[in-house]
C-alpha cells in the first residue's frame, strides 16, 4: 500500500465528503466560522509505550485517540467540529490494523459528530499518532482553568479512578484484591480504560446555562488536574475523600488504594466550579443529562502564595498527598 | 526539567503574549477571524531519520520544521497567523537542544509574523515533532490543485534541485562532482537543504492580483508535485528540461543529474498555472518579489483519462521519467 491509496482507501471516507476536507486532494484543509462563533483548538500526541500499546490493536487505539481529544473541547465547552490526523506507518500497521484503526475513528465521529478535514502521513519505527481537533464556541464563551474564585463549589462528572484501575488490570499489576475481581467487573474497568466518554454536552451545557466558566478534563490525574486550577485561579482546594465519586468496583478499595487512583489520570471526566447558588440548577442538568454530577469540597483563598489542595477524609483529617498524577517527562 | 517547567521556560516566550495561545494554561487555543476571512489549515509530522538527523541540532531542525509548514500555506496564498506544536523529549534533547530548538522557531516567527498558540509535549524513544499550521485567505479566494486549465502556463519559483543535493552533501553520497564543488558551493547548497524559503508573499500576490488560483509547493519533487495538479485538475502537462531553472552549480550537471534532482524534492518552490495574457504582470510582480519566475511548460487536454507529464529535451525529444519524487512509504 502506498501512501496515496492508504488516503484514498481508508482516510478519505472519514472525511464525509465535508467541504473543509477538500477531498484531502490538496495539503490544507479550509475552516469557515459562522458570524459570532470562534474556533477552539487542542493538539495532543499519542506515542506506543506511553499512551497505548501496539497489542491494544487499531480499533482501541483509535478510539481512545479521538475521545481523549474531544474531552479537550468538552473542558473548553466547544462542539466538535473537524480533526485532522498525524498518522504513522510502522511494521505493526498492516492492512488489518488499519481497517480497525478507521473503524474506531468511525463510530467514535458518528457518536460525537465531527469528521476528518486532513493531516500527514509518515513511516517510521515507533508507532504514533498526532490529532488537532477543531470544535467552535459563543464568541468570548469559554470555560478556563483560572476562572475558580473562592466559595466556588467543586464538582465532578461520573467516576473517578475506574480507567487507572482498568490499566493496572491490562497491564496485569499486583494491585491487592484486582485479582479477586470477577470478570464482568474487570471488564467494565477495561471498557473505562480503553473507551473513555468525552463529557461534550455536559462542557457545553455548563456555558449555555451560565452555570460555570471554569473546567479542566481529568486526563492525569484528578489531583494534578485540581491543581492546574488551583494554580491558575490563585486559589486553595478543599476536598473530601468520602465526597469522591467512585464505582461500586472502586468503593471496595482501601483509601490508601483510593488515594493511589486519584493520581492515575485517564478518568476524562470534568472538574468544574460553581456557585452554591446554582446547585439546583446543576442537580437538574445531571438529572436530564443522566449523568452523575458530584460535590467534593470547594475553592478558597489561597492560605499563601503558593496554591494548596487539602484532601480531608471522613474526621475531617488531612490526608497527606504524595503524588499528584501523572507527568509527561 | 519537567513537562511544565519547559513549557514555561521555553514554549511561554513563542507566543508573544498574543491572546489566541490564552497564555498555554489551558490545552486549547482559540482563534477569531475577521469577516469574510477564512482559516486555512496544514498538519506535518517530522521524523528522526525521516525528515531530519538528531546531528543536525535543534536550530535547523525547527527552522525546517516551521519553514515547511509555512510552505503549505503559501501554497494555498494564505497569510500565518498561528501555529501548534507537538514536541517529543527523548534522550538526546537537553537543555542546550531546546534552547536552539525554540530560537530556530523564533527566528522564522519573526521572519514571518506567526506565533505559537499552544501543543503537546510527550517522551519517546525516537524524536519526532508535530506542527499544524494556522493561516487566513479571504472567504472563497484559495488556491488549489485542482484549477489547472488546458493551454495554462507552468511556472516555478527560484531555482529546482539545490536542496536535494544539499541533502546529498549531508549524507556524503557519491554523486558525480560532488566533491569537486568548492566550500561555498558547498555551504549554498546545505543552506538551501536546511532553510527553505516558504514563498508566502507570492503566493498570497498570486490570489490578490487574480494571476492564479492553482498551485502546489515543490515538496516531494517537481515531478510528483507537478502530478499531483495534473491528477487533480485532469490535464496533462508539457514541460521542458532546458527551461527549468537551475542554480549555477546544478547547471554545471549531466542531463541525466539533473533528471535526479528532478524527483529530489525540498525544494518548497511554488509551481502554479498562470493564463498566457497574464505573463506581462507576472514578470512585474516577479520583478517586484525580486524573485525568479520561469516558465517550465504548459498544461494541456489529457491524451487519455490518465494525467501524463511529458518532460521534452533541447530536441523536443521525450526524456523517460523514471521516478517522481519522494514516497513516505
Amino acid at each position: 500500500m502506498t501512501e496515496f491509496s492508504i488516503i484514498e482507501k481508508y482516510f478519505k471516507p472519514l472525511t464525509n465528503d465535508n467541504i473543509a476536507a477538500r477531498n484531502l486532494a490538496d495539503d490544507v484543509a479550509k475552516i469557515s466560522l459562522k458570524k459570532n462563533e470562534e474556533l477552539v483548538v487542542s493538539k495532543d500526541m499519542f506515542v506506543e509505550g506511553v499512551h497505548f500499546l501496539a497489542g491494544d490493536g487499531g480499533f482501541k487505539i483509535a478510539s481512545k485517540l479521538l475521545r481523549t481529544n474531544l474531552s479537550d473541547l468538552a473542558a473548553a465547552g466547544a462542539k466538535p467540529l473537524y480533526y485532522s490526523l498525524g498518522f504513522t506507518k510502522n511494521k505493526n500497521c498492516d492492512k488489518k490494523f488499519l481497517k480497525d484503526f478507521c473503524r474506531g475513528l468511525q463510530e467514535v465521529q458518528n457518536e460525537f459528530g465531527l469528521c476528518l478535514i486532513g493531516g500527514d502521513t509518515v513511516s517510521s519505527q515507533e508507532m504514533f499518532f498526532s490529532i488537532t481537533i477543531f470544535g467552535s464556541i459563543k464568541k468570548a464563551k469559554i470555560l478556563s482553568r483560572n476562572q475558580a474564585k473562592d466559595g466556588d463549589l467543586i464538582f465532578v462528572s461520573g467516576n473517578i479512578g475506574d480507567a487507572a484501575l482498568g490499566l493496572k488490570i491490562k497491564l496485569g499489576e499486583d494491585f491487592l484484591n484486582l485479582k479477586k475481581l470477577d470478570k464482568k467487573e474487570k471488564n467494565y474497568l477495561l471498557q473505562r480504560h480503553f473507551f473513555p466518554i468525552p463529557r461534550i454536552t455536559l462542557g457545553i451545557k455548563l456555558l449555555e446555562k451560565n452555570l460555570s466558566n471554569c473546567a479542566i478534563d481529568i486526563s492525569d490525574g484528578l489531583l494534578a488536574d485540581l491543581r492546574h486550577i488551583c494554580k491558575e485561579s490563585q486559589v486553595d482546594a478543599e476536598i473530601y475523600l468520602e465526597k469522591i465519586p467512585f464505582s461500586s468496583t472502586v468503593q471496595k478499595l482501601s483509601n490508601s488504594q483510593k488515594l493511589d487512583l486519584l493520581s492515575g489520570g485517564d478518568d476524562y471526566e470534568l472538574l468544574f466550579a460553581i456557585k452554591p447558588r446554582d446547585q439546583n440548577k446543576l442537580f437538574d442538568l445531571a438529572k436530564s443529562l443522566k449523568l452523575n454530577l458530584s460535590c467534593i469540597g470547594n475553592f478558597k483563598k489561597p492560605a499563601n502564595t503558593k496554591s494548596a489542595i487539602n484532601l480531608r477524609d471522613a474526621k475531617n483529617k488531612k490526608i497527606p498527598i504524595k503524588k499528584f498524577g501523572y507527568e509527561h517527562f
